[in-house]
């Protein structure tokens, strides 16, 4: 499956999000009461439409969460490819970059980002094709750290297990961070793009193996 | 305000909860439906009482959740305390204790730690109530990584946002985990306790001074 071309010019900037009125309002009905605290009838009342008008758009209200679920981690992933395909052939630029383009999103996006919490009431078959969409960040996230190490940038003895919390982490973002806070998503970026190396054990260069400390840098 | 003495003889046990018939009822349908997708009527059939019999224990729903949290987090406070004190003078080891604690109970106690993304559905007073609580967790982390950046055995730059990174890390162990899954608690912990450790720039004796650490004492 060969992934599009990414269709950002800068992968970095993030325009308000244009979904249109039944997904705008539905993303904001969800993260204030919930996927189950929303009924059809509150949502065709937020977009000022009737049921039946809705329905003609959407099949249910479960279509309406999932096409939001997946229209975000579909951008995200266009984000990710576009920002490692920048990096070129350094893995620390092409991992520092991935990692940016995933708390950008998390922060510039939090409202969508916080909504992957209510993929657990979704049917079996779309979480299924859901988790399978977003699995391809993990795959990305595995990709890059394993070529780093490879290369003797990175050192860390669990890949798999690694990569899975520092997606977990830059995750949790969403469920604190509010625009207009204290912080910027650049801000943000910068400081978890700093602890995302640590995690995989960055070293500026590579140095001669040591059996001594686990964490080993510069 | 002096915390409650640690009341686990090991901290690292964990039992079956017994809640009582209506808070483990609520636990699992909160789990599969959502808060806001289970209703009082629904409670009262899982639990097999009618619903004034519910009335007569609990105010109301929402009260069900917050009983839920607080319960949930001040086990945690408990367990945690009890793990830092077991570490002594040791900060490396009162550390990876509090890790230790936070991840077992993540996925131990998985379905609990989940509920926490429901929390935005609660009155604003007793989300501050909650907040409050759950910050001492956050005051224990920031201590302990402070002690250990003092000592010199950690070196971190921004200890505030590698807490909070770590805490979100552990916390969204919770939504991937299942117990019987391949991984167990204990598993992860080894595993996530190692990335705890490169998270604050571990080493395992002070080194001599090199101006390329960014914190650096003794």
């Amino acid at each position: 499956m060969e992934p599009a071309p990414p269709r950002f010019a800068n992968w970095r900037e993030f325009e308000p999000l244009q979904l249109g009125p039944i997904l705008d309002h539905a993303l904001e009905a969800f993260g204030e009461n919930g996927f189950h605290g929303t009924t059809v009838r509150d949502l065709a009342r937020r977009v000022g439409v009737t049921v039946p008008a809705l329905y003609y758009h959407h099949e249910n209200k479960e279509a309406v969460l999932v096409t939001l679920l997946d229209t975000a981690v579909r951008d995200l992933i266009e984000r990710a490819l576009a920002a490692v395909g920048e990096g070129g052939d350094d893995p620390v630029r092409r991992f520092t970059n991935f990692v940016e383009a995933i708390v950008l999103n998390s922060t510039h996006r939090a409202p969508q980002s916080a909504l992957d919490s209510e993929l657990r009431h979704v049917s079996p078959q779309n979480r299924r094709n859901y988790a399978a969409t977003r699995k391809r960040l993990e795959l990305m996230a595995l990709d890059l750290v394993d070529d780093g190490v490879e290369r003797g940038v990175f050192a860390v003895d669990d890949i798999a297990e690694s990569v899975r919390a520092l997606l977990g982490m830059c995750q949790s973002i969403a469920r604190w961070f509010r625009l207009g806070g204290p912080l910027t998503p650049d801000q943000v970026t910068a400081r978890y793009t700093v602890i995302a190396l640590r995690i995989v054990g960055y070293r500026a260069a590579p140095d001669p193996p040591s059996g001594s400390s686990p964490v080993r840098r510069n």
